[in-house]
């Protein structure tokens, strides 16, 4: 069966985000490596535009939108870092956005996505619905059928697969040689992406998925041979809070992935902490997944021995609350 | 009068940081852009090793040392991230570093000025004194008379000025053309290595210091033309909680620095947190002086028009304790 995306897709993305997306830095921390004996490239997405990865995929997405598409406009649903995506592609591109948020999402993450579409296209909103009660997907579906806008799936779709995976083409480009590439699992669009572009530029380079320990349903799906769906799971990851990997982002895991690991909630907020106390960047939970597998005490079950070796961390994100992200430096 | 340093002081002083000092990246944010109607290029030496420009300074003065300088070791005392800069230069050039630093320093900055020591060459330790009834100078110039070792001034020294001019000299090669730059002001060493960078290869690029509102000695010693002293200033900037220029400082400041302006505390945490979130950065109090005056509200007392201009801002350090800093991101 052939994958959802080519190393194609991702050169060809990265072309279309070429002067869009912040070329994030890739930094360096001494006390990271003495701390793992090994050389780590941190590539922080949480410093590209609207604070996480998620931005390339979307406007991956939507800048390759039909004219007709295009007047209708996109819509998606998603309280997180998502929504923001879309609704600054779409004010990039100057197209209409819908972005379905349940009601209680927090104020911040409300008053972000209307500030990403404020000054765009007639006809963006934030349409709000009632979780409890409601469904958000067929919310979603009717204005994606009254008003044929276009709807873009956070993870399980080619152009946001490809879109995430310039994030890992960077990273090589800036840090060659890599042994090992750490890549945060939720829906699986930023790792099947990375890990195309791993193939295509540093074949030897073997990826590795993180993922909560309390939501390891890709692990559990490459273990069986199956995608595994589980209940959302409780982390403070929120970003990984998915239930199952893609139809499409399954099968490049399978194929391209060296395997799956996990780390718990105490072991982010010890990464998160790092982050901020020795290398002075804000990351959220779901952000420090990757990093956590080595930074953080006891390090991630399954992970091999990598002392020694040349290893890329995708920073995925730094979209926190800054209640929720005061709360969590100081906790325990 | 000749001043203390010429560019030719910053141009060598950069030869010898090379591959020593991160390059730190220049990063950019569309939202403060908007928010000031400028462009501004945020230098970013809070993500420098040790957290702060200090390093610079430090390195260029003790790299210089004659051997047998390097064989009785540096001194300094410091609190602040200048301790942690002497410690962490001397252990990268293998001689002794003793830092006197108050008994109820931080315990944080404690330990990590003890982390920068530790592994380096013997002899180097952590003096600490009481704050209320023992003089610090005096306990340095004791060390250095009865064991030979070296005084390292945390600002009023060539070679610690022509090291902090290091940072606009990167920064005015990343971000050519720039209109105006701003700078913190303590005791003023690093304002006057960059102006001094920037007049040689900026001539057009006004310089401007920002001083906290309680602490604005320089801005008053530049008003009567002669340093004025004033009692330590109460600010949460403790990195610019000097009393005066420094005499080598000063006339550079006179020369060069275009004016000082002030920003008081409450600009800073709005700063600060502007930095968590929309920036992903950490930056201490000291660090946001700079960004300050630009981005909290009201502006900065005495600041022109700068919309429409190219306006480095340098960010000078991320080392706050998390409880601190968690603390000031949800105060009020």
């Amino acid at each position: 069966m052939s994958l959802a995306i080519t190393f194609d897709d991702v050169r060809a993305a990265a072309a279309r985000l070429a002067g869009v997306v912040h070329r994030t830095p890739v930094l360096r921390s001494r006390t990271a490596d003495a701390r793992c004996g090994a050389e780590l490239f941190f590539k922080c997405e949480n410093l590209q535009r609207m604070g996480a990865f998620k931005f390339r995929g979307a406007y991956n997405t939507l800048v390759q939108f039909t004219p007709e598409q295009r007047r209708a406009g996109a819509v998606a649903f998603s309280s997180g870092n998502h929504a923001q995506a879309v609704a600054l592609a779409a004010r990039l591109l100057d197209l209409p956005s819908v972005i379905v948020m349940p009601h209680d999402a927090p104020p911040a993450k409300l008053a972000a996505t209307r500030e990403y579409q404020r000054g765009g296209c007639a006809g963006s909103e934030v349409v709000l619905y009632d979780r409890y009660t409601e469904d958000r997907e067929a919310i979603g579906r009717r204005w994606a059928v009254e008003r044929g806008m276009t709807l873009v799936p956070p993870y399980d779709h080619a152009q946001v697969m490809a879109g995430q995976g310039t994030a890992a083409l960077e990273l090589l480009e800036d840090a060659p040689g890599l042994d090992a590439l750490l890549v945060c699992v939720g829906g699986g669009g930023l790792i099947s992406g990375c890990a195309v572009a791993a193939a295509a530029l540093a074949p030897d380079c073997a990826v590795w998925g993180v993922e909560p320990a309390a939501g390891d349903d890709t692990r559990q799906s490459l273990a069986l041979g199956r995608i595994v769906s589980i209940p959302t799971p409780q982390t403070i990851a929120d970003g990984a809070q998915t239930q199952a990997s893609g139809t499409l982002t399954f099968p490049v895991i399978q194929a391209l992935v060296r395997g799956i690991v996990t780390v718990d909630d105490a072991q982010l907020v010890q990464a998160m902490r790092f982050f901020a106390e020795r290398m002075k960047l804000v990351v959220e939970p779901t952000g420090a997944l990757a990093a956590a597998a080595l930074l953080a005490d006891g390090g991630a079950a399954g992970l091999p021995d990598l002392r020694g070796r040349r290893i890329g961390v995708i920073v995925s994100g730094g979209n926190v609350d800054l209640a929720r992200y005061a709360a969590l430096l100081t906790a325990g």
